[in-house]
């Protein structure tokens, strides 16, 4: 994950790329660069391993570096580790181009081999030099056509900003597959990853789509498709403020909402918990009716539905009943087997979701009692619910669900402990231990909150892929399925979960050098064998990311190539802990695609149409 | 689907081309064209719609045709309606280059509307002519570098042979995606899409790879990388004969096994239906057992597990006793609910499946009663199970299950309607009625493999897309996941199937332009609902490929962008005949993306590992 700005006009560069760079520090910020061209001068490129601070204090704050273009950078390392010379701006051999880059040049190897073969010297260990040579190598006085050259030759994702010293007066920026957004100044022109770089400078932006490449000079604007053709743009006013308030500082709503998780659970839990014991007044279920209960239909959709994959492996085990877990559309239409003694939990953020309403009455029709678990306070389901216990979330604005889900999830345990006391299918100090742990959450998801950065960068090393993969068995692969469809919703990466043992059933056959396959090992009774699962693909060439807890991480890192570690809880808490980690994930795997992360395509947030 | 060939040696070329293409009409035969380059008549290209009869009678076996080398071709149109015009080798505008051509260029559109911006003139409606106008452009008197940038401009798949006017001497080839054989003759070289056309020439072959290019003259044969780098090939000594008899005259095993699925059926289910009653000996269950019996588990992997989900569907309706359907390698260690009066039943068509014998023993250990349905006479399974149904499919060698799947469903059926007998849940009307039709289902599905052409052609039209659904909702729902994991196995396309309902909650926003959705919408009682859901992916901009019962194929046509109608059977039986569609589309989409179609990457026909 890296930023990119750009800057054409009359006045210093230096300054304006800087405090552009500035704004774009959350992107990364291992190395920073900026490469400015004057008229005296020439081109003058400056770069530094470490925050941004590095850059500037070796600038000046830009007063050494003088012209009125510019290109800068702030980097988070993926090819070649973070130095001096793997920071960009990345130089063609003869120092004519400067290019900065955020993405992954997939083909980077080959071209890098085919270039050496005609005796082109690389400095750096970066994709990006790769782009400066090409540039170089197709230049034959025709900047516009030496671009074009090659983008045909590279694959892969890009925003690029490119500085060439034959053409002083004019930038390029290109894009495919990662954001990039132009400026229109006063005499001046930007390019940025983010609107957050450009606001201090104009509100008037427009958004380069996949394919197209601009040449900004300070006077004049034109975009053009791929065979260099014209492209008419609209212009955006940008309207910033309002929203940054409601995110309350947060570049999306779905980063706050992921971020607020440990609040909300503390708010969902802690009223329910009196004196070491369970308390759900609301629930109206006495241990007769739960001895009585032949089965429990667990119903929902989408995320919800994820938190019933859970449900089902929890309550089985603490209550020793029979638990059916049903898509609400599926429910309604199979003449399910339900008696007087079938219990049916339906889950809802929304508490309208319409084909879950529609199981619900069904399941009511032919006779089940129907609990519920749901966000919005007097909405449909909680009304016609027999009893409610309500997630205190709180609104939920992001598209795709997070705190809603940990919350679901919190109460699905507050239940499993309290059925399992009436039942007497628990012991005392196994109650007391699960209970005592569940309070612990809160704490434990803001220790791998601190460390989301660490998730960030497993990002940017794998948001290319096209296809991926998460593994597990019993909670894990409850966790995986709402990992893989975070990820779907927000990055639209084709991802699919399996139980691990399943994949070798036919779907391994996908696996193939560079699909990364996610291996959460985190329940410990099964991680041998989920290691196994991890091994066979690992062998077929996929890249594989861990997710174990902090005792397990040395024995993961044996097959996996990274891992991301989690706090000890009791395992079948485990998923309120593994599924920040793949929020997070999908998060910065989607902010790197330059994905519109709060509405995702063809997505809305309550879904009422059946 | 098309079929290329090409010669270059020091005989007349066109008979051999006519001869090459004869055993390649399987691949398509709509149209067929040749060019051949005499030293006096220069470039000669004729070419005629219809068989290649046709073609053969329009140049008298070649005898109208002079020149050693040319490149022939027999179409299955996608690009263009069928026509002369539109018919294989496409020539530039010059007549310097004459293309033929297997696969799809994906961005032949804009291609074409750039060519034709600068006054390149199109005759046909073919998006290979854009490859032979492309070449044309870049050409500038060196042919191989005109060749790599018309690669480099291309997306998409294909398989292409070459002949330029400039350069009679050689033949160029290049692949991606699409197969390519070259073949090593005396005095000559060969290329063609499949052995077959080659074998009567040379035995001496060499695969083209992603991403080679080829140069061949009579007397040489050099392959490149995409940088003109030499590549060494390895030959290798074809053996046709053997196999070939071994596949009764079939391309592979797989649609060998496919076309024997009404015989296999027939076997399976006639000697179990005497004078009009199912009679189930094996399976040792009496009135009592089932009377008794709290739930039924059914236990499988892969493909098994799919017939497990249809039989889940089947059985809850007909017997109404609650069905759980599980993977193996979950149910081994999710401590599963069993009582004395749980009955296990355990699909597997190897009967050493490793995962579904382990799960076997603890449902055993556990206390249940397990009965299996299994194809191989006296396997593991077979052996420790308390009753067992075999499949009399016969041996089954290619690694992706069709026959088994049909033949454990047949069984699921007949076991379905024994024990609804037995239970009292079935009128006799009813059970009259399933029986009969299912003793229909063998002719039925050879109407069904009888125009299996129909699928051939849409496997041609949608075989390169990376994204694929399947939706469908209740028995519907089931052979989509079948239908899907089939695609995966043989094709590696990473496919999905969905209850349609579901696809809404978060990974509609995975569908983009492009996006191939199969909606199976047989089942008549929810047509409406599945309908609903691929108008919802269709205005979304997937292309829709529906399948359905023929009463409702016009109803169908309104929303989907293809229609495949399959014979009116009892509702309950449908999974039946909506499964080989299913297959015969992933082995032809396999067979034009030029996969190992019998012995996938990665797959083991009998899993004996966990």
């Amino acid at each position: 994950m890296c930023g990119i700005v750009g800057y054409v006009g009359r006045e210093e560069a230096a300054p304006i790329l800087l405090d552009g760079l500035s704004k774009l520090e959350y992107r990364g910020y291992d190395s920073a660069g900026v490469a400015v061209y004057g008229a005296r001068e020439g081109m003058q490129v400056s770069k530094a391993k470490g925050r941004l601070q590095v850059l500037n204090d070796l600038i000046r704050g830009g007063e050494t570096v003088h012209g009125t273009i510019g290109v800068g950078h702030t980097r988070w390392a993926t090819h070649g580790a973070p130095s001096d010379v793997n920071s960009h701006p990345q130089v063609s051999e003869n120092g004519r181009f400067a290019v900065v880059h955020n993405g992954i040049i997939e083909n980077y190897a080959e071209l890098r081999e085919f270039l050496q073969s005609i005796g082109v010297q690389f400095v750096s260990q970066t994709d990006t030099e790769v782009v400066a040579q090409l540039l170089e190598y197709y230049y034959d006085g025709d900047l516009l056509m030496a671009v074009t050259r090659t983008l045909h030759a590279i694959r892969g994702a890009y925003a690029l900003g490119i500085l060439c010293a034959d053409c002083p007066d004019r930038l390029i920026a290109a894009r495919k597959d990662s954001p990039l957004i132009l400026g229109f100044g006063d005499g001046a022109h930007y390019l940025a990853s983010d609107v957050t770089a450009l606001i201090k400078y104009t509100r008037e932006v427009c958004w380069l789509e996949d394919g197209e490449i601009a040449e900004l000079t300070a006077d004049h604007l034109w975009v053009y498709d791929a065979y260099l053709r014209p492209v008419e743009k609209e212009r955006h006013h940008v309207d910033w403020e309002i929203s940054a308030a409601e995110k309350g500082g947060y570049e999306h709503f779905m980063i706050k909402e992921i971020m607020e998780q440990p609040e909300a659970i503390r708010k969902t839990i802690s009223p329910r918990i009196r004196n070491g014991e369970v308390v759900l007044d609301d629930l109206k279920l006495s241990a007769r009716d739960l001895e009585e209960m032949d089965r429990l239909y667990i119903i929902a959709c989408g995320s919800s539905y994820h938190v019933g994959m859970a449900a089902k492996y929890v309550m089985e085990k603490l209550l020793r009943k029979p638990v059916e877990v049903t898509l609400a559309s599926e429910f309604r239409y199979c003449e399910p087997i339900v008696t007087p003694n079938t219990l049916a939990l339906v889950i809802s953020q929304s508490g309208e979701t319409i084909d879950t309403l529609a199981a619900m009455r069904e399941a009511r029709r032919l006779g089940a009692r129907v609990i519920s678990i749901v966000n919005v306070v007097g909405s449909t389901i909680a009304r016609e619910s027999d009893g409610v216990l309500y997630t205190w979330a709180g609104p939920e604005i992001a598209v795709a669900t997070t705190k809603a889900y940990s919350t679901q999830l919190a109460v699905v345990y507050l239940i499993a402990l309290y059925a399992a006391r009436l039942l007497g299918t628990i012991t005392a100090q196994e109650y007391d231990a699960i209970l005592a742990e569940l309070q612990r959450v809160p704490d434990k998801l803001e220790q791998i909150l601190n460390h989301k950065e660490d998730i960030q960068y497993f990002a940017t090393l794998y948001f290319n892929r096209h296809s991926m993969f998460f593994i597990g068995r019993n909670l894990d692969y409850a966790v995986g399925l709402e990992g893989s469809l975070k990820l779907k919703e927000i990055s639209y990466i084709h991802s699919e979960a399996y139980a691990a043992g399943e994949l070798k059933h036919g779907t391994i056959s996908l696996i193939e050098p560079g699909t990364l396959v996610v291996a959460l090992a985190g329940y410990t009774p099964l991680f041998e064998k989920t290691v196994s699962n991890a091994v066979e693909v690992k062998s077929r060439g996929a890249d594989v990311l861990g997710l174990t807890t902090q005792a397990m991480a040395t024995a993961l890192k044996g097959t996996a190539d990274h891992v991301i570690a989690i706090p000890e809880t009791h395992p079948i808490l485990l998923p309120s802990l593994e599924v920040v980690p793949m929020q997070l994930f999908a998060y910065y795997t989607a902010l790197q695609r330059g994905c519109d992360i709060d509405k995702p395509r063809n997505l809305a947030k309550s879904v009422t149409v059946e």
